[in-house]
């Protein structure tokens, strides 16, 4: 099968103009078909205070009320997405902004009231793939916000690494897919505290004890869990690496950085 | 040549939700391949004042400096355009949200300092219409922010009846082009104060002595303008009508409102 590259971008990375300018050259010179997926880091949050809009988090998932839900459209779908398409125009790369409800690609419920209401966050219920094949075979690179939609009319904010992963199990059966999450850190750390500790290769029972002897990062969980899931369900290669870093991963050069998930 | 409908919404419905309900229903019931092409409206200058962004227009037109280009960037790109997107999903209308920058579909170049510095706005250069006519021919529906890029890596703020009438003239050879500019009025007013005054075709000649005696409203002279370049450019019809009555006019359906210009 075809390789298909997905890569997701988050954390502090985002808004730095700087950090993002090697990230999209490399990004934009992987060859082939590829994906990139943009979490929004902590400008919505910065918006939010400035118009007076509330900012409540539950276990490092955002609240999402009607203004929290306007402000993350603007930030996630309009400024996020538009710099990162035409700054990738600019190197050449033919980039799509898309947010799940552009061509009805990501289908989402609002997550039902438990303890918390957390408001207009949509669980995903299905990825259209034919859209996303039919984008990629005409040399298209779609960039997706972390948005989605009901189909009753209602943007839903769905975190970017479910999206990533949940794109990367849908597309599994048309391409070999490679899974890469970037940030601001090497990889995953054995000791959270010194970056040189990266662990080449993560097998889950090893990711298991380390999350057990809580010594995994807690914005580290949402990459691994999903991460897992997506090798268990036919995804070929699970990366986790530093944003400077992926074209060297992805070249197989030696020493690389980053975490390799394995099951 | 097959129909394609170009429908250009502006004015005060953009801000109207329930103006919109209706109107969206009546865009998603056209029968065969359509394109909106949206406006901001005021939202874009509500948020910059809630910004303290300083909003400066000089003959209708809007000074956009950085802080401006990112406020517009979030409003046309993000909340109007990801609106528009879900609610015509919900209407059964697989719409794809674009700015020029998606797919590379308009390039723009920063408008010339003369007398005043406009500062990010652009003027176009190319519509691509490759990426359109394989939307079109996919069953998607391209709902344009006005907002352009220009190659280098900057997004571009640009006047939609501008776009409406370019994206109708690069597609004139394609399709016959059906262009319909949408409002809060009922069509060109021989008298501005009275809506029932509406002229039912416009000829070019009647409408410059109709300018040249101040009969016809600042706004509407883009409009015009751009409808008749887009008539001599090989575009088939051009309407001018109240966003209530699309599919009145559109189904030839007499009495109808509207203004259909004329060379």
């Amino acid at each position: 099968m075809e390789p298909l590259y997905i890569v997701k971008i988050g954390g502090r990375v985002i808004e730095d103009s700087e950090a993002m300018a090697p990230f999209l050259e490399q990004f934009a010179e992987l060859p082939g078909k590829k994906i990139l997926i943009h979490g929004g880091g902590r400008s919505a949050t910065t918006l939010a205070e400035q118009l007076g809009v509330q900012v409540r988090m539950v276990e490092g998932r955002r609240i999402t009320d009607a203004a929290m839900l306007r402000v993350v459209t603007m930030v996630y779908g309009g400024q996020v997405n538009k710099t990162l398409v035409s700054r990738l125009q600019a190197c050449g790369c033919n980039a799509l902004g898309l947010t799940g409800a552009d061509a009805g690609i990501i289908l989402a419920h609002r997550r039902e009231v438990k303890e918390i209401d957390y408001g207009f966050v949509g669980d995903i219920d299905e990825v259209r793939s034919e859209p996303l094949i039919s984008f990629l075979s005409r040399d298209l690179t779609p960039v997706l916000a972390p948005l989605t939609h009901d189909g009753q009319g209602n943007m839903l904010n769905t975190n970017a690494d479910t999206i990533a992963a949940t794109v990367a199990i849908a597309l599994a059966s048309h391409y070999e897919v490679r899974l890469v999450y970037c940030f601001e850190k090497p990889g995953v750390l054995e000791d959270v505290k010194d970056d040189r500790s990266v662990i080449p290769e993560l097998p889950r029972d090893r990711y298991r004890k380390l999350q057990h002897n809580g010594q995994i990062a807690r914005g580290m969980i949402p990459k691994l869990d999903t991460g897992y899931q997506a090798l268990e369900k036919g995804v070929a290669f699970v990366y986790i690496t530093h944003a400077a870093d992926l074209q060297a991963l992805l070249a197989g050069e030696q020493p690389h950085t980053g975490t390799r998930l394995t099951v």
